[in-house]
């Protein structure tokens, strides 16, 4: 299963009026910011959660079903939301009450159960299959991943065109999409931290293995595994992959609101970091966008 | 003196690489934010304050010098720092050490003397006088107004046309400017705190008169009484004004950032206020773009 040019080109005509086309702040004339941020609950996820509620046509009497604490199950309740039917989510118990509220607030119903995600996204499979909601993954799903790549194709329209665009990456839902959507117009570059380094291990073991995943943007770039789809796209286009340390990245999210008043949450600030550490270094001239990918941080810690 | 479109054209050429253009968030097809938090030093002043230098053609040896604690302090002292020269700012006594020490990482010179603002504005003038310095006034310049009002043609250009422009007042540089460069195209909002009325009672006196200046905008939109120059623009154009109340401009605030993850300051949450309670109420299609003007806030206190 992959994801295609049309299948993003799609998406977006299902999303038009769904979702906030977000602005891009120019930087300079060779450096564009995407302020995903700026997009309904405060990521891009919103995209991919959405595309695949609508793709389905008639919805089941029982909602959209999805396992996810943060950003994805955020985005699942707010497409839920504004289709009028059920969303229910899986979050492991450890979960934040903040997150929590936060979904409740959507006006989920929130399910807290196993552990760590791995059982909690077991339990929705299992759920799903009893009640016959529609399960939304989030990211290895072909809507989930054109939905994402919506972000893309506004990209090059609002830029007119770029060298190079810079996508961290978690289960790699956000890199297919990009890398579908640019369809070889320009050159993706996957930033990962060091700590969760799905793509990174992966293109060296020739497919999606398991890895330890810790550090700062966990929360959000944590997937243990990359997705097949992405992983795959990534592959034919053959992405470069760059790693970013932890304090790579907490200097470039306060960089981000310093010089932008952008407040971007730890993994959103991970592909900006790539370039600010000088792990992604562009040549002359060379023009590059980075997607600002999420802002569904604690905005005291900016201080 | 006043300030055509052509000033503001102009304006918009001599600033071209100078400032940013800062993006639009399209929040639904009637409703724009400008995002001018993003611009350099976190408000539109730096156009005003730039364009004056640049007007000036050579600059004297003793740089610019402005009186202000606040973002006119910021945005003078990033121009001088760009252009290479000297920058002198004048802030009262009681100015907080965080705002010293911002001005002071610009590389500005800062003087702390008066009481109050008027009594820093003399000893500024005085200053300027002796040393032959470049006085840049916050916003009763017709260069500052005209910088200023290049965030308008922007908007234009960014929306492809409005029906109605939310501005906030303070000194009335930034409506002033607006008012020019829209030059009829589109209508002008003007939207003060209640508790600094300060082109209301212009207004109702016939001409600029002296307020009580209070309330929680009151380190952006604190002027005590409305300039010349944007009177006359706003007067002119039989520019409509609009009062919120404090609590109003608290609530748009934690608004912006809760649904936009836009971290305005409390002036810069001003316009969007009146939108949110309905001291200005579209009508049914109208396309209305709010200026978010200032992000110079603690995050701390989005929380
Ligand atoms: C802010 C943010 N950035 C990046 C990602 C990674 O996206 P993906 O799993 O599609 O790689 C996520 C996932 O939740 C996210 O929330
Ligand atoms: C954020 C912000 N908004 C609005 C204003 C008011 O601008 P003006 O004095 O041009 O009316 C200021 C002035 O400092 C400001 O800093």
């Amino acid at each position: 299963m992959s994801v295609s040019i049309d299948d993003v080109t799609r998406a977006a005509a299902r999303l038009a009026g769904r979702i906030r086309r977000t602005p891009v702040l120019e930087v300079s004339p060779e450096l564009f910011l995407k302020l995903e941020l700026t997009q309904h609950t405060g990521s891009f996820k919103v995209r991919g959660g959405f595309n695949r509620a609508l793709a389905a046509g008639d919805l089941p009497a029982a909602g959209l079903i999805a396992a996810s604490g943060g950003n994805h199950g955020l985005a699942v309740a707010h497409a839920a939301r504004e289709l009028g039917v059920r969303a229910e989510i899986f979050v492991p118990t450890v979960s934040s009450p903040v997150k929590v509220a936060g979904l409740r607030a959507l006006g989920a119903e929130v399910t807290q159960t196993g552990a760590v995600y791995a059982e909690a996204y077991e339990a929705s499979l299992k759920r799903a299959a009893e009640t016959g909601a529609l399960e939304v993954h989030a990211y290895d799903q072909a809507e989930v991943v054109a939905g994402q790549g919506t972000a893309g194709l506004e990209l090059l329209e609002q830029t007119g065109g770029v060298d190079t665009v810079l996508v961290a990456v978690g289960g790699g839902g956000l890199l297919g999409g990009i890398v579908a959507a640019l369809d070889g117009r320009a050159r993706v570059v996957a930033v990962e931290p060091e700590r969760i380094p799905t793509l990174d291990r992966a293109l060296a073991a020739g497919g999606p293995v398991r890895v330890e995943v810790g550090g700062i943007a966990a929360d959000s770039l944590g997937a243990s595994r990359i997705g097949a789809i992405g992983y795959g796209l990534a592959r034919a286009a053959g992405v470069r992959g760059v790693l970013v340390g932890d304090e790579d990245i907490a200097a470039a999210r306060l960089e981000l609101w310093r010089s932008f008043r952008v407040a971007a949450e730890y993994g959103g600030a991970a592909a900006y970091a790539a370039l600010r550490c000088g792990a992604y270094v562009p040549a002359p001239g060379e023009r590059v966008a980075v997607v600002v990918c999420g802002g569904n941080t604690d905005p005291s810690t900016l201080v």
